[in-house]
């Protein structure tokens, strides 16, 4: 009767703190939850997981799930699940399915060009549950697309995953999105 | 300020008793609501909607949305949206953005086979609201998956889309879709 | 394991409709799902649910609860639920835990002057899943709160629960509700 | 066009970490955001609020409204949103609806015999968006309900709020919290 749950949210929307205080919450309550991540996202550095507002912890990379046995855990937690592989994806519906494990997975929804991950496109395909993280665009309105922020410009062309680059991201609304407004535009900050 | 949502639910989900139920109530209150499905889907007949429990009322097809104009409308409601392409996903985006008409879609997440149809999988990664629309599994789970029965069996392999065909679908956990178990093993009827 | 659902709507979001094909579908799975509605309802005739849209199908009285054995059915589901009573959401609440039947109840939020019904205030602290079923008010917004119309204008005072009245109810958004704008001044109709 | 949110979960599920987190992604795109609570809660010192997990920033009261003027926010958001007055909730809906500011609250549902808090009443009463924030049992099934406990003991009398005692408070499931079992009986920890 576990589910595997899918919550999406724009950059910005405090996934990664999310999925620390759920583990969190576990913990108060004496149960393990683990958190995992895809090893492609180095960017917090090797086998830890932070939030831009400061909050961290230890994790386990996705790769290393046959190093682990899930039914020793109340709940995984996957951050960055939108890079997720179909296989690592098919992988955690068995958890679910077979060993009656909840898996709990946060991520984008679509890249900076509008087109879903491959994480994302089976979650969506398969989670029991789908919610929404929510966020807000400059304007106001709820933020549900990620653009590229290059040299101060929004870009539409690239790689769908860069590392290292000096690209950065930001959520906004769908409309903006698609005009590629900033918002900051004749504003000093 | 309007907003696209993709309501999605499993077959028997009473996905196209929903669409006209809201176009009714639009209607209560005087405004115009109009629906429309892709003109692939002709098992209703001709711009028709039908409901297996009994709701029938007039529609257009998708392809036809240039013969109107949306902005005399309070409200464009999609059937049978999974069956959409994403051309016409993204003329639906831009009636929601630049018209500022809501646009409510109705349709199944995945296929028999688990992948996502074309119009679901955009509709997932660009709709402001995902919502769904709950039914049941004969084991009493909420039922995810559609399974594609053949001579009273479940089938694993074919076409996404089969028109004509003996096949009917029914409505699984994802437990059972993924065991094939359609729960009437030794049950008559 | 079974729960305890609320899904509450205002005036004309089609909340019988919904809750007969709720039935619908468990029966097309072979299952048992029993209608219910408090006694107090009786606009559609004794021992029937009816929508405005023409589904219609025979119930139960709440009060004859203990005529029948919740465990016979895969599922309760109660219309009207705004008209329930503390003692009989307490009863509601021992099938869903007791006996692990899930209990789906539909009902308004609030009256025509802002406050919860004993139902919907019993159903909202205790229910495990809280489900809004949406409609509109005439501007094309979201539609909260029911107003009570008598000789087309919105009173704002009187009992609670009015039978056999002339007054009729219509659901507006909070703003239009306050303010009690129809949104028909001047339109002929 | 703004809205009223109110998003409840019980004891421990991180509303007040959501709560900041929320101002951070506010702030973040150079919007602001306030965060207000009621003076009664005075546990985490003056004008502060702090999650468990070690979040933590100034407040202002949610009775010194007027020394500000809420159309220089982008955002309000209320913590402890269960202890507001009648008359304060109406005071931020005449916010939402006038003033056209979005109104974020956090809280508890009921308290630790099942009942509405003051505030939690108005606000599932007149929200426009009723989100849960969801929270485990020592099951493992969702909490929804609030026990006291008391020298290791779940209590069920007492008044709703008690300022300066020594109880504390723990999330169960409807079942274990009518049952007053906390899980631990026999375990060593």
């Amino acid at each position: 009767m576990a589910k595997l749950y899918y919550r999406y949210g724009a950059m910005g929307s405090s996934k990664t703190a999310n999925a620390i205080m759920v583990q969190y919450n576990y913990m108060e309550r004496g149960q393990k939850a683990l958190i995992l991540k895809p090893r492609l996202d180095t960017r917090d550095g090797l086998r830890v997981v932070a939030s831009r507002s400061g909050l961290k912890t230890d994790c386990l990379y996705v790769e290393e799930l046959d190093t682990i046995n899930p039914a020793d855990y109340d709940c995984l937690i996957v951050d960055e699940a939108q890079f997720l592989t179909r296989a690592q994806v098919e992988r955690l519906v068995a958890i679910v399915d077979e060993m009656d494990v909840p898996v709990i997975c946060y991520g984008l929804r679509a890249d900076f060009q509008g087109n879903l991950f491959e994480g994302s496109r089976w979650l969506l395909a398969w989670a029991d549950t789908i919610e929404e993280i929510k966020t807000v665009c400059w304007c106001g309105r709820k933020a549900t697309c990620n653009a590229r922020i290059s040299n101060g410009h929004v870009v539409k062309a690239g790689e769908q995953i860069m590392l290292g680059g000096n690209e950065s991201y930001v959520a906004l609304c769908r409309k903006h999105w698609a005009q590629g407004k900033l918002g900051n535009e004749g504003r000093e900050r």
